[in-house]
């Protein structure tokens, strides 16, 4: 059984403290720095950006995750470290550095994360003063505040935490995530970190935290782009006192089945949040040919501008659905295809066998007007399942877009 | 020497005539129906998009396209004729019989294009006496009305003409295009009709034609959506009489060069008439390994919603830029690449060796805030080249597509 704890409360996972702070980089005074640190040794797995522009932090945690033990990640928000040549690898460097002289660790053993803007040197001046606070802060009441510490445009704060019962022993998983735009993840997506107390191997970890990332956070699509910051990284200490998972058992099953719940869970909220974005939508793709053939037809559809355009005006344009699918590159039947609209309104079918259908607008354009709204595809053509996550694109994005940096 | 015509004339190429009317499909009296027609036998190549959604008249043309002989094309705006089911093949055979009894041809001599809204059937009791009206009216002076008759969410019509001289005769290349939304070709784009006097063997007029989208319509994007409906078809009725082009000789180069200036004009009033556009971006693309690379590189950028948004609000957002070649799935070096910004107002330099350098945000504000920038992208990693065309995304993008359909 799984538990789904309370969010507002302060979530606590043996083994761990954490702290977000302001440490200057942000101009309004908003949480700029976090960390998030074990006491006792942990393993950690991550997924990186396929972006080709690495930003610094992601090429030295390209190297550090080969470590086995990882106690720390330093994460800081308003400043991306990206583009920003040897200085910047320096900079991560330093930063990591820096904790692991605060904590008694090495500097091997600190993970780094950034996001903001790219192309601006990291003002150390700042950082590194920042994460020496930080370090004397570190709580276990302090995961709201690191939370809060890694968001940009977010309208508000992403996190989930779970119980489960492993070996009898109660296990917790917490995460948290930040969007919200440049989001069109393609490893993991923008950051999200996910805490443990469970025993597992780091190979294990590693397996559960790439079939995860896969199904979740890389089928949200807020506007195409992959960022080159994007990284999801996990961290299990192994204090909850289970027999190690080390093999693909029930234990492991029951494991990646809540870590898919919490990746799942921040991936929609980061969806909901999208840069400008009044609603979330979820395709739904059922009975596609081949796996892959539905996470690409999915994942097609909630990318088209033209079909965010039209959710936003709530606009019953199913012909861009279909040209979504169209240019998917997954192979189906256009000739089978069935689309509905869903949501807590009710249901209309608007294609039946790849053509229109009649349809009451009213009918549609009712749930459509909601906050949520489910498209359900019917591929009639195999028997694979996708589902992806985005948001509708508004004024609001071009908005807060057309002047991010300036 | 290639001399280009007065478009505000009407185009006149001998032997053929046009003409652009209003048969009621469109609500608002706009013209929705034009014919083009070769009064001689004439070839014809044609590219289709690549979406696996096809329009019903491309399955019929990409049948009647293997005819030797293609003496009419009828188009029509307002209805796609798109996911319409069988019923739609045979509307849009109806539409190419209804012409060739008109005008004495074979159906198979005629060939359809439909652009609209998808889904919808189409309108045939106004459109076959359309056709019928319209095959009365053809006139070697219907060029301009034909071009208005294609257009749907455009706010001008797309036309350019040029004259050159192959084997001492006056060869004249004439095209018209529409845009603006769901354009993001993969393969010819949109619709494009170029016809010419030029004798040439159909083989390498479809040679030409092919390599010739390629450069052209297939590097714009105005919002990475591409159609169902989208072709380009070019029509060649040797009347100029020149000894026919059946070999890859200086004649088929000169053609070659006067078809890939027309074909790259439509592409540039295309973009820069992209819905809600502002502004035309042009994307310049030096010195990479290979053309792929190049053409991955350019379109991945002009295909960016985040760079396009920073461009609407003249933000140096060059970061986004960065980003965009990295996702784009092309071979480069980050570390070799330099960026700036061009136009008639000056040049700035953005980025040097993959690293932000200092930059005057006044002259680069300045640049942005013209109707035409130029970006161009130094890889220095090898000798290719590519340019890619689009717009910016503004609020008007969203305005126009949260309502197309109602």
């Amino acid at each position: 059984m799984m538990k789904i704890l309370d969010s507002n409360t302060p979530i606590k996972v043996s083994g761990f403290k954490s702290i977000g702070i302001h440490s200057g980089i942000k101009k309004n005074g908003n949480k700029d720095l976090c960390i998030i640190y074990s006491e006792k040794p942990a393993v950690a797995a991550a997924t990186f950006t396929r972006n080709t522009v690495k930003a610094a932090p992601l090429l030295l945690n390209m190297e550090t995750i080969q470590n086995q033990n990882t106690q720390a990640i330093v994460v800081n928000s308003g400043n991306a470290n990206a583009c920003t040549g040897q200085e910047g690898i320096e900079n991560a460097k330093a930063m990591a550095k820096a904790v692991a002289d605060n904590l008694g660790l090495k500097q091997e053993e600190v993970m780094v994360g950034s996001t903001g803007i790219i192309g601006v040197p990291m003002p150390m001046n700042v950082v590194i003063p920042g994460i020496k606070a930080a370090c004397g802060l570190l709580s276990t009441d302090g995961w709201n505040a690191t939370a809060e510490a890694i968001m940009t445009t977010d309208s508000f704060s992403k996190k989930i935490a779970v119980e489960i019962t492993i070996d009898d022993k109660p296990v917790i998983i917490a995460g948290i995530a930040k969007g919200s735009g440049m989001i069109h993840p393609n490893m993991g997506t923008m950051l999200g970190y996910v805490v443990s107390n469970v025993n597992i191997s780091k190979a294990l970890l590693t397996k559960a935290l790439k079939e995860s990332v896969d199904d979740t956070y890389n089928m949200v699509s807020i506007d195409g782009d992959t960022s080159t910051n994007d990284m999801v990284i996990t961290l299990a200490n192994g204090t909850a006192g289970n027999k190690i998972i080390d093999e693909m058992n029930e234990d492991y099953d029951t494991f990646k089945k809540a870590l898919d719940y919490v990746n799942q869970t921040l991936a929609k909220l980061i969806a909901q949040d999208g840069e400008g974005a009044t609603k979330l939508i979820e395709i739904t793709l059922y009975n596609a040919r081949t796996h892959e053939d539905a996470k690409k037809c999915a994942k097609s559809v909630i990318s088209s501008n033209l079909v965010k355009s039209a959710f936003f005006g709530s606009d019953a344009n199913w012909g861009r659905i279909m040209c979504a699918l169209g240019y998917s590159q997954g192979n189906f039947t256009p000739d089978k295809i069935d689309i509905f609209f869903k949501n807590e309104i009710g249901t209309v079918q608007l294609v039946k066998d790849g053509a229109g259908i009649p349809f009451s607008e009213e009918l549609a354009k009712d749930i459509l007007d909601q906050k949520y709204v489910n498209i359900y595809i019917d591929m009639k053509d195999g028997d694979c399942h996708a589902t992806a996550w985005g948001c509708d694109l508004s004024y609001d994005y071009i908005k807060i877009n057309g002047s991010y940096r300036t």
